[in-house]
């Protein structure tokens, strides 16, 4: 599918058409706050991952819930002091893998922390971390599992887990807590804004084509999944239309950028159909902070930048954190 | 897709390759053991369906754990005596729906209790009916939830649910429980194969094109879901092909079927590209009773016989119980 | 697909691009004059359908040129005094099927009245009706047989068999003529709009995602059959476009519409890619009863609202009739 | 998709599956007689195709039930007494076009005669000919119509309208009606099997990539229209089965060669997806000439030889008629 | 798909989005004087076609830097002084096939000159010319290849060749050189356009559903091969968007068309979605003769006017060469 | 595609249908001997990659013809001593990318050469190497580009480049020219098993689900690209047959695995729809080396083992180099 989305200029302009609720940072704060009512336990354990040059820990942490959360801490093993940390989170279907698939930042200098999405890390690359949580009827797949309330909606308890992965970061020796980084495509992209919102002190914010955004637009523009996992579930639902988009708003990547001042680097791919690239103007057009940028990949789906937005990505952290 | 699977000849003469269990009987006893140590607690509320020749009660009971499942049950509103009642579940993805949508049996003079799916109910036909426990890693939909043992897999909460649906459909006044029949099409097929072997006491088995049965051919001959799940989720956790089929032995219709005696109508189509015919004769073929027919229909997909089974099955009932 | 058509704004402002041909009731007058020149010639056979609690009529009538239409009459088998009867039509490539494919209106207290559509029933449900009458060159189906003139157009001989189907329908003792209601999804949804102002007697139409409105936008608009049966047979006969569209008016819902003023509950799909929601809504908006509503279903493909549907329907002729 | 019938060396011995009718040709005798009590009365008017090196005639005779069939007749302006003509039939869907489509055999020096295909003609090459016989329920599409008697079967008139084509060929005085042969690709390729086994004088039998053989084995084995209209009838008229059959193999091109000892040059494609190579194989493996020949295409699909077999027809009939 | 572009109105008005380079002429001069330094050396060898109202010669002569370029030459076997021609270019993909695929312009009295496209011919007609020329990484297929500058990109030698071919049908005894048509459907049709224009001299251009115009518009409207190869080509070489615009802009038809005078008969189809119609109506709206003529086939897609067309063609071009 | 090729068990025995031409080790020693006459000219250019702990080097050396050829060379930083280097080929359309991109094998504690593939590079990773050499009528793609003799067609010149890349790479100070592997994935992987046995001393060779084994069963198997490139040449070249499949036997996989006794870790997926696994059995099965092994992954299509192989070659390839 080629160009279907708004033409370039009006994609720059575009704002967006999900609405915040009144109590949207009173719902989070709840939120937060039980969560880290439980201790963090961050366990980090040596891991024989077949590598020499980078030192691998197997770590779990307590996130939503208390449920134990996995993680990779990958680290330069030649080293000076502490330091900086990207925390990465994955996208949709996939899970932490193997240690050997997140090589970029280690390879700069960095430290990174890749979280596992819970549930999730049986469609592409494997996870290691339940979800414990049940659901009311739902449609195959994360989008609509608990979607009836905020209170009960998967990604409260993933939100709620990214910012508690970052505090693991922090809780590490090798790791300079003050500068610290977020990242991810896709989901974890949307991940990414979502917890640099809430954490409110990370140095700098790289979404990476980023999902779950402007679901009011987003939902019925793309036919491809998972956005449609929503359409799907109200094409059989169709009276819980209302309630679906009142929970979704709690959760939409607009909503998050519009108070989060982090610097950050967005990408955008005009011709995405997975992720509608004005649902990601959306986002970067509210983001809050001075310090922006976005790269535009004009001819390519969600792919994105590739390896050019890696090297995008290295060259504009480099010195930031 | 057009033929694909073995000759008729083959199919019919074909046993399945999946192995049964030694402690198969094992564990369903138990299980079913633990879920009837909580009451059935089945309650039946009047509802109005804006139907008037037939009478609706909009049901709960305890299924697995406890849980609460919903179901409707259906009467003709002129009845004499207590009614022979079948029992119904429900295909992949849907729900029980509204009542209006299952006017069949009524109209042949049958009480119908509609068993919802748990969790499911959100792809076709709605659902009200929660699933409240989590999972391991799983790949988008219900096949492979928990599926790293039988104890957690999914199925075992819907099979012993669909138990329990019959005990709570002879626990209304209404019904004559001696005579009671099952059925269902694709995964209502299969749980109704379950459910009359795990039951022991029917009087009448008719699963419409069955799922659910003989997943180690089944797994990688289709390419049509709900199969796939389990290869797609195979396909990322490559170290764990030998724990799934482990676990789905447990579940697999073939293993049900060769203990079951009760009379038994089945129905297989020719061309199914979901339900590959070969799985729905290993199961027909295994079942232990005297008393079974197939009904073949040699150009449908899986759709089957329709509304030609429809009729056959309402005469092949009548008189039977 | 997902959104393609018109805004939610636009679509309920929307009035079509038709144009209704001068001798448009000349046309349909002499249409019925000619058919109603020839008896009604409407038998009822009583026809065992398995069932109990209604009675099955296997109907005979004459319909265009006399020729024999098939339909079915159910009635609930307790009953006092006429009924009021919902006369129902067919969607595309479908036939009357068995009776049991129609019990929602007789289970609410309804006789119901099903015309078999001549010449279909071999696409998904059975049909018993010949088409006797041949055709010029034609693309396989039946959007284009006749289509160079309006005398020979298919849709003339449905469209005069379903004013019959009621005239039928009023004839038999268990009936109310007096209260007749007119329904069907997609083509039988058109047919209902066209015999509803043909007949002008009527006290209730109930068309569900109906097909066959506004050609002249529908045909280019959407790739999903049947209208682009039509695009194809003039990418072929590229010298007969005008011909083409002159006959379509007389047969489009539009036209029939805009001079009825029968009580009307519409249904409309906005994701339909078979019934663009736009060509719905220009019948709609165009019908000429002050007493009309539309339901929308917002994340819907052409199954529209389906049991939601049937619902609507059943509590909104309820008392009407 | 590619190989998926038999291997080449089954394909060289494969007899078909058919039965041929005890009746077989005393039905078509019947057939042709009936046909032949009404005068042929081919008109052949000069016809200004745009063209100076041939000479065009619009052809109009008297087909199956008497009723008017139209033709091209192509000439090669420089003439020198009577020329060996080439009947030629139209593939599925397909109509005679312009005279401008069929200049291949002019330009070698033959007489072409072109039929066009009774109510096709709209798919992709415009026809002129009305069939106008109604049908039964039939699938959109020519294959079922009139199905379930070989009586009212639709290539019963157009087989029958084939033999008259070359009786109104043989009628011009251009033509040496002791020097005829017959071709056509596909559709054309089966009907030209037909009509040489009907006509019973041809000097030569050219059927590329020919439809219409082997039936049974046909019907199942494609996904690819046209062979699957009969499949998804049948997928509906679930009860017809032995019926269709039954009609059908008195149409099945096995059943025509294998009385037929024309000369012959088939031609196969061994990646055919519409017509499987097996079915083709099937009537030039029964064909009862000893002067047969195929052209094996191993690397094609429907698209067979191409312009590689129009050379290899080219040559093969030079100075054969 | 289907209607896509923009409206009949704004397509009869749209006047695309490329720009002109300054340097545009003296690019393509200089090209062409530096093909011309190699002499044309344009043999014609009689070739056997099976053929016998025609004559054909098997032609070979020196393209873009002196390599050997295949074309067929045809004439009427009966002619009479010298023949006007048609020079004819190959759609993409296609090669110059067999002498019997080329009998329209012979049968119409015209000598046809038919070029092979260099390195093409292995699609769908076969090709018989070398591109002895390698390129810089390229996306499969022919149209990124050399795409980084004017010099070095594979249609400056394809346009180069085809003026040659004018040039080599000239030089053959039969043919008049003042009288020269150029004509070809798709790539062919772009090729035409830009030969007119580099010519200078001819009498009728005739580019039917024209391809290789408007660049800038047509690389992501449309996402059908080819112009896609360049979309994928920029997914890819993400920096390089700049470089290959700039180059496309040398080969763009509206830049041929809008300095070309010569009476021109264009075809579009409004469906089409290869070539979307605003990028041909962007090269006819810029066509600078006042003799034009555009035929709209508004329910086409790529196979735009087929027969119909040829038709319009003969009639327009008789008495005009 | 589910499974569709030869059991497990009968793929285990398989051995392939090439046969190997007599002169192929003549027709190889010839060709590297003539590439060998040019001096090999490796240049190793420093390189930023905006990473720390690995040194990057641009390599450019000569390959077939003497043409450059573009690789990375990267080092672990930190490193005593020489190093044992893998050498690592590149799948189909991509190209040598990013140097990032390559970070696997430098973090395990080898060198890693990186060689590009010429003219490719632009389908999903970026290329930077031309390749300078023309064609004969090619199907768009690499795989029959001067296909019709062993000398011109395109493997020739990559499996050339592919050997000098060995000695490239050797020829580097830090790399130990006695400890080096070939491995890649798909083509990649068809390149390494060229590349082992054409150099003959290598200490081991690790070939990921190879591309580019046995051509004839290959070619018609299966349905997605790059193999049916082959299959629609020949659809269009029906002529060529012999010739295209004589030219593949000299670059067969089969016929370079028969006399290579490198130590050898293959992969093969069972799901395999691009590399069907009866090809890649037919090399494993071939190969000539007493230690050799072969993983296996059961539900996998092209991806393959994917991150569990890139373990399964860190822990294999571990103290054998």
């Amino acid at each position: 599918m080629p160009l279907y989305d708004l033409s370039i200029a009006e994609l720059r302009a575009y704002r967006g058409e999900v609405v915040r609720p009144d109590d949207f940072d009173a719902f989070w704060s709840a939120t937060l706050a039980e969560a880290r009512a439980v201790p963090l336990a961050a366990r980090f354990e040596p891991f024989d991952a077949g590598l020499k040059i980078v030192e691998v820990f197997d770590v779990t942490f307590a996130g939503f819930g208390g449920h134990p959360v996995k993680a990779w801490l990958i680290l330069p093993r030649q080293r000076e002091g502490k330091l900086p940390c990207v925390v990465k989170y994955i996208g949709y279907g996939g899970g932490r893998g193997f240690p050997h698939e997140h090589l970029l930042w280690p390879a700069a200098g960095y430290a990174v922390f890749v979280m596992d999405t819970r549930g999730q890390g049986s469609s592409w690359s494997k996870g290691d971390t339940a979800d414990p949580v049940g659901s009311d009827p739902a449609h195959p797949g994360f989008m609509t599992r608990g979607i009836l309330s905020p209170e009960t909606y998967y990604y409260r308890r993933v939100f709620t887990d990214a910012v508690r992965a970052i505090e693991a970061a922090r809780s590490h020796d090798a790791v300079d807590g003050a500068r610290i980084a977020v990242t991810g495509g896709s989901q974890g992209g949307g991940i990414s804004i979502a917890a640099s919102a809430l954490d409110g002190s990370l140095k700098a914010l790289m979404p990476d084509v980023p999902f779950l955004c402007d679901f009011p637009r987003a939902v019925g523009l793309t036919p491809r999944d998972p956005f449609p996992e929503i359409s799907r579930f109200l094409a059989v639902h169709r009276d819980k239309v209302e309630r679906v988009f009142a929970t979704l708003a709690y959760f939409d990547g607009v909503n998050f950028a519009s108070t989060d001042s982090t610097p950050a680097l967005y990408s955008v791919a005009i011709m995405d159909t997975i992720c509608p690239p004005s649902t990601i103007f959306a986002a970067y057009n509210a983001h809050a902070g001075a310090e922006k940028a976005i790269r535009e990949y004009g001819f390519n789906d969600h792919e994105g930048g590739g390896a050019f937005q890696d090297r995008a990505q290295l060259d504009w952290l480099s010195g930031r954190i």
